[in-house]
């Protein structure tokens, strides 16, 4: 019989996001019409911006039309969105990106998944110790992992996120070639400064290793001196990737388109020494295993850069934040540890000493009728930790607060 | 330095598309302002139905509006389209298919190309000679070709497709773990009928092998004795996954949605011999690696399984396989050798013998400005072949026929 790719085989089991599941569940049939809040998911809740959809719609007409009508497109993009993207994103705020640096996708989940193809299977991969699940996940379907013991797979260099280290990652003490990191960072909250990112630029040149750079929370910085794209630090054009979608930037996660980063000048070698593009290596990859972007949902993205494009999306992303801020305030005023939320829609809570992040969620449904995400569905440093997102509507999140304040 | 995928370095150049595109450029430069008529890329023309640009305007309007919004969905498509899909493409057809064996995708490129990664890269693969070359190049990317001698993969499995079998595929005389069938074929435009299927069906079942087979074009096929799926064949349930796309049934090159169908009764095995669904791997797969089709194109999608949908998409068949007609026609009447063109959308001439395909294309551009496919492109036994394409606008097809037997 066809042998399967076994490495499939050491990927744990998803039962954390299933036994929620099933609390939620056995919570709503013990308590018929209770009224959940949910603050648990990474999704957003606000319509598109007017903008956007007029853009849509219009594009959707065209391809009604005799004139308007479009095939098959560049399988990596239009140039009025790539061109966009560098111009607005990159070229106006001082970093030199150039359009066919821009790959345009249907979102950062893919690429993020799909770019490890690029690389040796003996390459060694450094994530971070809490970090969203693909990243490891995706590199252990490519048997780059190892098998598991005790928690951990044998061959995946893990930094370790604590409150000690105010979850931000240390530089690791062995040579990896690949790092993923991402910041404004998911599950954290936590945001790289310009220090802490240089100083993995430069571990990156000295070990020519390739940073995996995943800013789709970029929108959140509101700090001027917190760095947005990892270019902002020299040298991370030679060895740094970035990963950024309109999922949260512009309320995309139903409507599908993201971009990657690719500068010229980043390197992968082969065997003999010989020094390859992995610019050209990811054009490669899309245009034999991907046919490109809707045209209706790239001219939607592009709308996003229109001047109403542009300050509708401000006020989507100041909506959420002012939700963070209800979320932050709320709970440090009742003494709580917290992270984020400052430059970032997610709310990282250290429990109390001791409680494990399942409990508190158990507390927190029975008692508020709230959820959210226990730390150690994100890893095992994830543990004593608990994820709220800024994404709900107002007037949910306010009372999520309110009931937390009255009944924890 | 991070070492890369070396499986790339297999894969061979695209010199002959490069060099297609040189020769055009050339032509014109040399003929400024010819009117050249390309029937060369299988891309299509017509505007999308009426149907299903109402059902993107309004799912775009909602995607707008506070209760209408759409985020995250379902990495594997939305109950509505996959319950469509498999109700009108399969169920009301006499086939069983349940709703959770259907896979929505932006694209039967993407599907036919990820797949592969679900086995092991020791599992032998076989593929027709002239080929669609996504099946090749993605076996080459992931380790499962060998090098190249003498222009063969040494590891690949090559199914000779001439004119002296008929375009069709014999058994192969080996074991084979994974077959890619495309019918109706693209280059060839021919198609596999319920006997030859019923054999490669029997020959997957007796080697335990998997067929991936790509039935893009399955809504060309008017004979009603051709199998439509192969699902029709009894056993393949147990041997093969189907790849559909709504590309070339309702045009949407440039909308991108697909789907793949993974009976829950296809198993692969792990080294010890367990068993295991592909449905199971592929649903954990995009779960990771994906993250679904955009709402308004799902929505778009549904709308071809409305009854003016159908209607529509209908007579937008008919309007390209009445332009195969006046190719086929036209062509025979010069007494020309070709094939498909009947139940396809493709028309596979057999040159002269001794002619070149590319000295072909050389004449066919330049005594009658029309531009085709040289079969060499899609493998060597595609030399002294060549593909035209019945995707082209009507009076355009017609001119390009007139062209032909007035100056060829």
């Amino acid at each position: 019989m066809a042998l399967m790719n076994e490495n499939y085989l050491n990927l744990a089991g998803s039962y954390l996001f299933a036994e929620i599941n099933r609390k939620v569940g056995a919570y709503l049939k013990s308590n018929p019409g209770a009224d959940i809040i949910r603050l648990g998911i990474g999704d957003v809740t606000q319509p598109l911006a007017p903008a956007v959809v007029e853009a849509m719609v219009s594009a959707s007409r065209e391809m009604g039309s005799k004139d308007g009508f479009h095939g098959y497109g560049p399988e990596q993009g239009y140039e009025f969105l790539r061109s966009a993207i560098a111009e607005y994103d990159y070229r106006k705020r001082g970093i030199a990106v150039a359009d066919d640096e821009i790959f345009v996708s249907d979102g950062s989940k893919s690429d993020v998944a799909n770019f490890q193809e690029l690389f040796s299977g003996d390459c060694s991969v450094a994530i971070t110790d809490p970090v969203y699940p693909v990243y490891l996940d995706t590199n252990i379907m490519a048997g780059r992992s190892g098998v598991m013991n005790n928690g951990r797979y044998e061959k995946i260099v893990y930094l370790k996120c604590t409150a000690e280290n105010g979850f931000i990652p240390a530089i690791p003490d062995c040579h990896v070639d690949m790092i993923y990191l991402c910041s404004p960072n998911n599950p954290t909250g936590t945001v790289l400064n310009r220090e802490q990112l240089t100083r993995w630029v430069e571990y990156a040149l000295a070990e020519k290793a390739v940073i995996l750079f995943d800013s789709a929370y970029e929108a959140y910085i509101a700090d001027a001196d917190l760095p947005r794209s990892i270019y902002e630090i020299p040298g991370a054009e030679k060895v740094a990737v970035e990963f950024r979608s309109f999922s949260k930037t512009a309320g995309f996660t139903g409507t599908r388109c993201a971009y990657t980063v690719i500068p010229h000048t980043v390197m992968v070698s082969d065997g003999n020494g010989g020094l390859h593009e992995l610019n050209q290596l990811w054009l490669r990859r899309q245009t034999t295993k991907f046919n490109g972007v809707p045209y209706v949902i790239q001219r939607a993205a592009a709308a996003v850069y229109s001047d109403e494009g542009r300050r509708q999306i401000k006020e989507q992303v100041a909506y959420y934040m002012e939700n963070a801020a209800i979320i932050r305030n709320g709970l440090e005023s009742m003494g709580w540890e917290l992270y984020g939320g400052k430059n970032a829609p997610y709310i990282w809570l250290k429990l109390p000493e001791g409680e494990l992040s399942m409990n508190f969620f158990d507390r927190l449904l029975t008692k508020a009728g709230v959820v959210g995400t226990p730390g150690v569905g994100f890893g095992p440093c994830g543990e004593g930790c608990f994820r709220l997102t800024a994404f709900g509507e107002r007037n949910r999140t306010i009372e999520a607060i309110e009931r937390i304040k009255l009944n924890m």
